[in-house]
């Protein structure tokens, strides 16, 4: 195990190119062909730096998208941004937008307190901790937990990525289908946490959250394109097995949250949830739902962070109770090798459906990261099918009819 | 588990929507989209059959691609053929090709042979057989063999597809990218042998190995269509631990095979094995090779027949051999982690690359006739790297490194 490993971010689903010039522009002499539909070359980086000026680097992208080297640190920075987006750096632009700043500050106590609650109630395994940087700004910090006690793999990653994604990209990431006017690549910003956790329990349910902050700005060589910023993101529960009322408590704390802000929330994101996480092939979802968003940007921007700061801040009361009450449940093999067949659910719709994921490996990301969402073991067993009426019936019945829990 | 499943071919990269027209004609009112860049449906079967004629009856696809359903069958009929094509029936068309009802014979032969060959070096644990036919003609021959004293899964099927394929699908089943003129759906018979075998002792290795026929037919309402047949397939060997004796038997066996036929063959496919079947994002093969090939039609198609025959019957002196030595090899709990990390790098390959698996899971064909290929058992863990000079290493670097083995 290297003690110094890089990290890229995996919770993003556009992490395209990243250009380390001085602010939001776009590199020169850049050749971006859409990583959506083929690949062209290994998944090496295919950036090269060349110093152009005496004070910033230019990167040339030489073929299809890629992500940047990263750099490993020693220490943690006080923050990722470029200066010119830090309010407390001289060098801070007026017309930086403050929300960079504050969801970093956001994602980054996430991070903190979900590794302490996690670490507490494993009470033996600690994070190892990854930072990493790269050239013209942003870095990241992954913290992986390995068998503990509880759990026997558990991720959380938070990073910064000044990017430049192909209008292709752009599109996808908007999930915004409408022909306009082809707007060129397009300089983003994009901030957020990610997180699996996998239980050794199969009684205590698998759990994933994601808050992610994007920014668009309009690139130097194509004034088309659109400016914009949205939110992104999620909780969901994965279970084995269906005990009521975890899955009310879980969807309870959700609403709650969702429901400080706007009655509207809650159903909207749950069904999102609901159609997110479907293993298409199976007609199945991956578990029992939560909330998802993408792309919310019609609400008032503090707000907007406000409520994915309070969704973060709601993992912990939504998913730990859950954990405390199952984590010592007695279990046989057969419920394991259940759990087990779960989690090879869970491989198949993160390897073959999962935006981030499958964007990430075929764009160069580092795999170590963005794999880190997959689970220590699991199985694959042909043609099985639980007996009609069983526990484990029961929960592919949950996961094929999604249910209102609440 | 059923007793009566359904199953679809697994081993055919086009697998589209099938007609059960009495010919191969294009089914009329159809709109077929590409299944490559998105899926607009649940995986059911999307197709409704109208009787429209006295004799035949005509599928209507009312969306994208998807498969006709199946109809198990209880008992092997003698060929899945139709009638048309069966030299042995007084409807056959003089202008049928003898080379599919020799090819079908061929692969049943193999599934035969092989099979057998598994079970007596098993030992123990015998196949589970599923036969299954299509209304317009087809079907196949399902047999899977779970939790042996030397394998822990071995799927071994054969199948006969009538089908109509999109363009797009055509361009991508052979592998030709030039933009010629939009021919149209195509109709295409397809017929092959595919086959998975992982063992449970991490010194014996897996064995996949596959081979097909395919013919396309112009599609009457689209006379520039081409008409064409191709042969694909290869066999390789996936060991977690490298024993040079062992891989250079394998390649030995398929060098002389190919050798018997053209001496070219075998360095060109050696490498197009190498270079097929690697996991880009970690830029390291799933295992040592054996050979691939595709789209091979430049040689007598007789002569081709042959080969492929040739091939098949190859796999039991290449693989049973290997097995044999290895399958009681004492293992300590570290070499079955390390099988077990690498059962964790074919499912990668398999749910993120394959093409006849995302192909198929992404058309609605069968799943657990897709996805027996998965191991019963996988582990991730995070950033695992062999210590240089191990033996996990060795196989690692000789995944990242092809060699010549002989």
């Amino acid at each position: 195990m290297a003690a110094t490993t890089t990290t890229t971010t995996s919770f993003l689903y556009p992490i395209p190119s990243s250009s380390s010039s001085s602010s939001l522009s776009t590199p020169s002499r850049t050749t971006i062909s859409s990583p959506f539909f083929k690949r062209t070359s290994s998944p090496k980086p295919l950036t090269s730096i060349n110093k152009t000026t005496t004070n910033s680097r230019r990167v040339v992208i030489r073929s299809a998208v890629a992500i940047e080297k990263e750099t490993p640190e020693s220490e943690r920075p006080d923050t990722f941004l470029r200066e010119v987006d830090d309010p407390s750096s001289s060098a801070a632009s007026p017309h930086s937008s403050n929300v960079r700043a504050k969801f970093e500050k956001m994602i980054r106590e996430a991070q903190d307190s979900v590794c302490a609650a996690v670490e507490a109630a494993d009470g033996g395994a600690t994070f190892k901790e990854d930072v990493w940087s790269r050239p013209g700004g942003g870095g990241g910090i992954s913290r992986v937990l390995q068998d503990g006690n509880v759990w026997e793999k558990a991720g959380v990653n938070v990073s910064v990525v000044y990017g430049v994604m192909p209008p292709e990209a752009y599109r996808a990431a908007k999930g915004d289908n409408s022909t306009t006017t082809k707007p060129g690549p397009v300089p983003f910003f994009a901030a957020g946490i990610s997180s699996v956790l996998h239980p050794k329990n199969p009684f205590a349910p698998t759990l994933h959250f994601n808050y992610r902050y994007f920014e668009t700005d309009a690139p130097k060589d194509a004034p088309g394109a659109p400016r914009s910023w949205w939110f992104g993101g999620g909780t969901d529960l994965t279970p084995a097995y269906v005990f009521e009322e975890d899955v009310k408590h879980f969807h309870s704390v959700q609403k709650n949250t969702c429901d400080k802000f706007d009655p509207s929330f809650y159903p909207k994101f749950k069904k999102w949830c609901d159609d997110y996480f479907v293993i298409k092939h199976r007609n199945e979802r991956r578990g029992l739902g939560g909330i998802f968003f993408d792309d919310l940007n019609d609400y008032d921007q503090e707000m907007l962070l406000s409520f994915a700061t309070e969704c973060a801040n709601s993992v912990i009361p939504a998913y730990i109770p859950i954990i405390e009450k199952r984590k010592d449940t007695p279990f046989t093999e057969q419920n394991k090798a259940w759990q087990q067949l779960r989690r090879g659910r869970y491989v198949e719709f993160n390897l073959v459906y999962d935006r981030g994921t499958t964007f990430g490996l075929k764009t160069g990301g580092r795999i170590e990261s963005i794999l880190v969402s997959l689970p220590l073991t699991a199985r694959w067993e042909y043609d099985h099918k639980p007996e009609e009426g069983s526990e484990e019936w029961k929960l592919l019945d949950a996961c094929i009819n999604p249910k209102d829990w609440i």
